[in-house]
């Protein structure tokens, strides 16, 4: 392998990884499309979709292994690579809980709406948003677009967490609003997980181009010992 | 590194994978127990503990990145090692659901047991058996074992289902059971959570000591062109 073709490879790959997260954005704003228009049709458009992301995730994984075996690459490459292979773990996972959420919203259909649904659209698009985001920090190699999706996980959170109170008060105020507001209660949940994948995601960003560790509040750390290049120059 | 010295930090690389595995096992189990007991302080330690499974997670990526740069390994070896990577994060994400479970179960202290609580400790043993066989199917690459551990996925579902119905019952024969009982729906959930990273794992292992890819149930269908001693042949 040409170092040219290492880098049509390497382009290959992010191309999948972008095409890889243009799905689960798609999968999560058609669960909640499906939720709020009570369209069943939708929702099992979304679970019949979501074997083209597990195809597309065997894909990528392929890729990254051919890159990996053939071309040996150095530090920040290698890097990108292993973490191509985490992201394409979390995107599938991500894919995961769109379809939850499509199933969530089918059991719901037959039923009235409960006002707090009223957030959830809302919440869904801050959290797409932060999954186009997390892979373009990845592709683009943009630590401050990777810091911003970081700090917009706190968003989600309080999006939760007001959700889930409302429903608390739902549930309370009237014991036939119970399942609905249960069901809801997971599909927010599901959103919030989604949210923490491409936080991860981002923190995996930040760790790649930064060579030091923000994981785990562990930011002012430089990752000691982490400099392969140098590492390897001595072996 | 000589091929000795490379198949000592292999060793090593396995050792800390089965180490984080007892780690998060013992995370789970001490969440439940927190549960059951009441017990705050023990809750609280998992929360702390939480630490030394995140410097974990990044001492084994390290390991991995440096066998990945400085051998070059070929093949079966080089799945083993990123493969460990992805598990090392599946095994990081369980910890956190078990500080999950032990926030809920601080939340949870001050009240009186809801009945259907009686179910989530066996839920849980079931769960922490699957953590630690996926983690044994892998570094002893016993795929009968993998295949338990898929198996077993499906009680530890069948659990969920259960303990989900009967705290929606809960829930409308009292309302005053409400908050208690969606918190426990929660920690079901996480648990469920916990069932379905392991099952990853064990997809994983499959997929490298066969490689062939039974993800996404396409069991029947060897992974063509994954071949990698042979790619690298031909180069």
């Amino acid at each position: 392998m040409t170092e040219r073709h290492f880098h049509e490879q390497l382009q290959s790959l992010k191309e999948r990884l972008m095409e890889m997260a243009a799905l689960v954005e798609d999968a999560i704003s058609k669960s909640i499309q499906a939720l709020v228009a009570r369209d069943d049709a939708l929702a099992e458009n979304v679970v019949k979709r979501d074997d083209a992301i597990n195809r597309l995730e065997i894909t990528i994984d392929h890729i990254s292994l051919r890159l990996l075996a053939l071309q040996q690459p150095m530090a920040v490459d290698l890097r990108f690579i292993t973490s191509a292979m985490k992201i394409n773990n979390d995107l599938e996972r991500m894919g995961d809980h769109a379809v939850n959420i499509a199933q969530l919203a089918i059991l719901l259909s037959q039923e009235n709406h409960l006002k707090p649904l009223d957030n959830l659209p809302e919440m869904a698009e801050i959290t797409q948003t932060m999954v186009r985001e997390s892979l373009r920090s990845f592709v683009e190699a943009d630590e401050k677009l990777a810091r911003n999706v970081c700090r917009r996980d706190d968003d989600v959170d309080r999006f939760d967490d007001r959700i889930f109170h409302e429903l608390l008060s739902c549930m309370i105020r009237d014991s036939a609003n119970i399942p609905r507001a249960v069901h809801l209660v997971l599909i927010s949940k599901n959103l919030e997980r989604i949210a923490d994948l491409s936080t991860n995601i981002a923190e995996e960003v930040i760790f790649i181009y930064k060579a030091r560790n923000i994981k785990h509040h562990r930011e002012d750390v430089p990752w000691k010992d982490m400099d392969i290049e140098d590492v390897r120059s001595r072996s």
